[in-house]
């Protein structure tokens, strides 16, 4: 697997707007972007590209956009009338290092930085407005705004609940991060397999997150309402779906493989 | 001055959204984009494309993203964190009615439903795209967002910190929904004339509204930093200059000079 360089890209956005926010919201956003996230989604997004034959360079605006809100999404989760916590990656989370309306700035102005990248972007090349009106709709109400909804507007959840909430809350950022850059390859046979590929690793993703949480949390989540031992064999089930929607393709198809089992078993 | 039609293309968008989203999260929305604002914004944006040539309809995703963006802010400004307001337009406000973390996320769907709304409009007509980038930064930690982040991070303003945090807290928007028809005009120089028009006019919102809390706030204002009168001459001063900006097209600037009035002149 090519190394993915993403830190460079992401520090020259920082330095680009560093002088024209004010600046304490700048160094919060700072401290929510740069402060070691595993650049999950921006990876997914580049193997991706490799897997479409899309040059990495053009799928790079839909990389970043999609960090910029996947750390917009957990600035404002931690809120106090949100989640409530405390600390993340081991530093306190944004709200306490600076302020409960920096921090709830500092996501807006994440979320809005996303699209103003995806616009820079478009304006020179508007063959990425498909990818990009995808990826709104991925972060918005219909998709991961409205997975988080969902939690705070029920109480109880069946499994099936919980595939709905997570497809949306996890899963759509995961979706248009592997399908974004499939949208530039002209292939509509990838396209359609990545796309199932994603709703798979999305909520293989959330499976797996759910088994490390399983012990310290009391959220609801697939591990409280199926157990360990069913969260384990659907995992395995998904990882099986994921490589027979990529099949047709071996030899390109490995590292995106490779990359879903690390996802999938972080626990393991 | 043509009577500008903005309630059926907003209700349509919400109509369009309403199956897709959360219900209680809809309800938000609708409860923050439905109730009685005085789309002052959109009309600004429909009297700038009458005063371009452009077609309203060619306006019109400009005009609806930047009404969303608009009532997000005043959703988020409202929270308990920021200005802790109950009431809005004589109803409760939107955390009071739905709870907090309702109300976070209606404000960061209408955001993302802004975008939504734009890269669907440019994905028709590539031609939109600087204006869609315009109102992205026009929002965004350079605009619109850096100036709320602005009143946060000092306690003190002088007169001339005032005018930047009111050009980008409240002028940002007003100058978008200003200029962006512009950009399809084609007209460089009504789109320069526009431009410092839009810059007078968002000024003179602010130190209007400023005149009609001067009574009730305590907030720094520029009412309680230069007085009421200097505030009042000011505003004759800013309201000359936009005439200046304009006067080249008499006939066609009537509708604009009449808004601006209708806009700073409020109190009297």
């Amino acid at each position: 697997m090519t190394k993915i360089d993403f830190e460079k890209p992401i520090n020259d956005l920082l330095l680009s707007i560093e002088k024209k926010y004010p600046p304490k919201l700048f160094s919060a956003i700072k401290y929510a972007v740069g402060s070691g996230g595993k650049r999950i989604r921006p990876t997914l997004c580049f193997l991706s590209a490799d897997f479409c034959d899309v040059p990495r360079k053009n799928a790079l605006s839909f990389a970043l956009a999609i960090e910029l809100i996947h750390s917009y999404s957990l600035i404002h989760d931690d809120l106090p009338c949100m989640d409530n916590d405390v600390l993340r990656r081991g530093k306190p989370t944004v709200h306490v290092a600076f302020g409960e309306a920096t921090a709830l700035l500092a996501g807006d102005a994440l979320l809005n930085l996303a699209f103003e990248t995806l616009f820079s972007a478009a304006k020179t090349n508007s063959d990425l407005l498909p990818a990009c009106e995808l990826i709104a709709e991925c972060a918005g109400g219909q998709g991961m705004i409205g997975g988080q909804a969902l939690e705070f507007e029920n109480e109880r959840f069946s499994e099936e609940d919980l595939f709905i909430l997570d497809k949306k809350k996890t899963g759509m950022l995961i979706k248009c991060a592997i399908l974004s850059p499939a949208y530039l390859s002209g292939s509509p046979e990838k396209t359609s397999a990545l796309s199932s590929f994603a709703d798979y690793a999305g909520l293989a993703f959330q499976l797996s997150d759910d088994l490390i949480d399983a012990d310290k949390e009391e959220k609801t989540s697939f591990v409280t309402v199926c157990g360990k031992e069913k969260t384990k064999s659907m995992l395995l089930s998904l990882r099986e779906k994921a490589r027979l929607a990529l099949s047709k393709w071996p030899g390109e198809n490995e590292a995106l493989y490779a990359f879903f089992d690390k996802l999938a078993f972080r626990n393991n």
